[in-house]
């Protein structure tokens, strides 16, 4: 399976609280792009290349609300469109001195952007959960290394959890056999664990320091966004919500958003939990990583999957067909059981 | 438009002076030379390539004006001949030992290397202006990331100068249109300025502290030599001719001679220019890096110019013609008009 | 001449004594591996790659026996069966979860590693020789830059001893012309030196204080190992056998096996020899490490050899045979004149 450029896609380019005077540089699938504020204060996203002689737009800096080129001083708005070429007599606005532009969202405190260059978007960026004043929310960004489709099934698969998290998460030992129901549509994939125990590590006794069952469902939300929820009857509710962005083939960035409401004040909460997370996301970058050294030592992935690798085929696939252009493929659902 | 290897022309390897009892390892073109002083003192080129066992020649030392491989103790004439094999009973001279041999000529105290090795060449190499007394001269080499194509353009672009070099050299404000006349030959490409006030910055208050009008020239001279010359009356006159040798994709290396008669005791003269001269070719090379680099990770380049890139359009298709084999463009003469 | 992968040979993967509780990761011929001690105590080798999701196997530990992959702890015996799949409620052993594995043989205090996998080995790995308690022995590994072919024919060599090895063992001055006798078979060949003084520098004086002649056999066995012998009279015998494991086109590992016999008492031997055998191993990487650099940088090698290069193109011919699955060469014996 190579690596997969997705079309008329949003993928997150920034924390929108980074976006300010200066132009940023950032890559989403292999694409520099550059990013900044126009006059009006509105996000703009560019192919980092000047038309002119290929300098990257991104070493220029903001003049009257125009990105200035800092090898000649042409001068871009945020519809791409050549401004300014200073030692010009005649008009400076042509097509072929347009700067490649990629639409652009600013939503939910992120700055979106399109994978579609020069086109009106097909569709919405995602929206994160709205919740009310009782849950705390954590927001927190990390680098994985490696392919956004196996930061993917990382982010939602269980048997990993027991061995690369044991201890913080779930145990190896004192295990039960439970039902999963698995579920694809067109737009994403679903895993719902039926009547599984309280998960026995560190992050369970903090989700619920009085045991009892869990409600978890893991989902997969195309293209680029992974969800965690766990209901502990009306005390607890934790929603994890990852969305990823596909940097290049070594690199995916995540932009967690923990939304969590536990049987403690709020204000107590990010600072219990924040180090479990931060943790747990250590322990995936690193393994990730080694997924990601030995794939490119053998210059591609070999993988092998039981019935318990309940997610990741099936968010490989809704990918591929993405990547083609094609249909997605149909509905299916299905109920494995699997020992958590 | 290709990484383009020119054969049949000459570039600078070294300063005279950087060729003394050792031998020194240069690369032109991507090919890695070997330089050393034959017994009677003339510099000599060859394939940095022990024709036994490939090991590179740079890595030996002159034996009785021969010089000699460090593994197996060959050792070389200049003129690339096998004229020892230590251990071997009969004749080491044979058509299969000999070193690949690169034409050599010493001028103007640089060493210069003809691109096409075993051949007798068809030209000279450039012969740098001969200037009397009354001039000043000061000569740097420095390296510049990128295609010489690139660096060339650079060197005798006018309108990067108010941007890239802002106060040192012309400024964007107070600006005239002037007449520029572009004359293309099979030789080379000018670009004569016409009526331009004096450069408004440092550079121009120092060549004339009195003001006045300039007569300014720009030269590319194939395939390796951009020339800027200034005169302001009699008082003044700035000659700045580069040599360029194309290293690799990655790197062009610059040999400068600046030749200057200025209103003021030419002693004096180098101490004041030389830090302008070098504050300017920092700024170059570190936009010359960032243009490299972009073209670099965008897998080629793709330029748009317009009526005020004078030369580089000229200059490229001169040198591409060249690389080719191919005939040279027909001669061309035209007017524009730019804002300096 | 490409780089060869050689099928169904044996080379030596780690001293036995690396080998312990942890598993390791070594490099054959470019394929990654990972060496554990089974629950038994047998060293195995399998592909340093889970089957499951690709994470190397060598970032894993040891369970009850097996080695345990870090991701989802799967488990595999030093057969490459997987014996235990944590989450899964069926069984757990099927074909496409097999690890590939490579035959393992200890021997002569090494871990030997086939080179072709899944299958019974066509022969046995080389034996090193036995000697008796009147010899000194000394082990050493050192990694070598390059290709293997090219570090067997630098460890037979005899010219380039007099250069790159000048004073340690032959010098350039005073030369003699002896005969070499060069046979070739299928599974190796040898140089035998007829009528060779005792080399003049600081080896020779080690090996036979007294002078006198020696009898001196350099010989190929394949596919990896080079001898040197030399003996001196009844007093002084020495049997230099170095094994070479190629790691990748650019890293070959040596392991050598110095045995030794001489007139002082043998304790006194390995302090004596060891720095001065390190030194000239120290040249040979520094020679070696150049020419695979030149070579890279040319993109290949391009060779020229005399009548005095007695074992080189003999020893690449055979490997190349033998990399092709080809016949080996017919034999063939010949002699020559050499001054060293």
């Amino acid at each position: 399976m190579p690596n997969l450029r997705l079309p008329h896609q949003w993928f997150i380019a920034c924390d929108a609280t980074e976006l300010r005077r200066r132009p940023i540089a950032r890559t989403i699938q292999d694409t520099p792009l550059v990013l900044f504020r126009d006059g009006a204060g509105r996000a703009a996203a560019l192919l980092d290349r000047c038309p002119h002689r290929n300098v990257p737009l991104s070493a220029g800096h903001m003049v009257d609300g125009l990105l200035q080129c800092s090898y000649h001083g042409w001068r871009f708005d945020g519809a791409g469109v050549c401004r300014v070429v200073p030692a010009l007599t005649s008009e400076p606005d042509r097509k072929a001195r347009h700067a490649t532009t990629f639409p652009t969202v600013e939503q939910d405190g992120f700055v979106w952007v399109y994978s579609t260059p020069d086109v009106t978007p097909l569709r919405q960026p995602y929206r994160f959960p709205a919740v009310d004043r009782r849950y705390a929310t954590i927001r927190r960004s990390v680098t994985m290394p490696g392919l956004m489709r196996h930061a993917l099934e990382n982010a939602l698969d269980v048997p990993h959890t027991a061995f690369l998290h044991g201890g913080l998460f779930r145990t190896a030992a004192r295990r039960h056999a439970i039902e999963v129901r698995v579920t694809r549509t067109a737009s994403g994939a679903d895993a719902e664990y039926v009547g599984e125990p309280r998960p026995s590590g560190l992050v369970g006794r903090v989700l619920s320091p009085g045991g009892g069952v869990v409600e978890h469902v893991d989902r997969f939300i195309m293209p680029c966004v992974a969800q965690v929820e766990y209901c502990l009857g009306d005390a607890s509710h934790l929603l994890n919500t990852t969305a990823m962005t596909p940097v290049s083939e070594s690199e995916t960035r995540l932009w967690a958003v923990i939304q969590l409401r536990l049987p403690v004040p709020s204000r107590l909460v990010a600072p219990l939990v924040t180090p479990i997370a931060m943790r747990i996301l250590r322990q995936d970058a690193a393994i990730l990583g080694l997924q990601a050294k030995a794939i490119r030592r053998f210059g591609g992935e070999d993988f092998t999957s039981t019935e318990i690798d309940v997610l990741g085929p099936h968010i490989w696939r809704l990918l591929a067909a993405a990547a083609d252009g094609g249909e997605a493929p149909a509905p299916f659902e299905h109920r494995v059981t699997m020992r958590v």
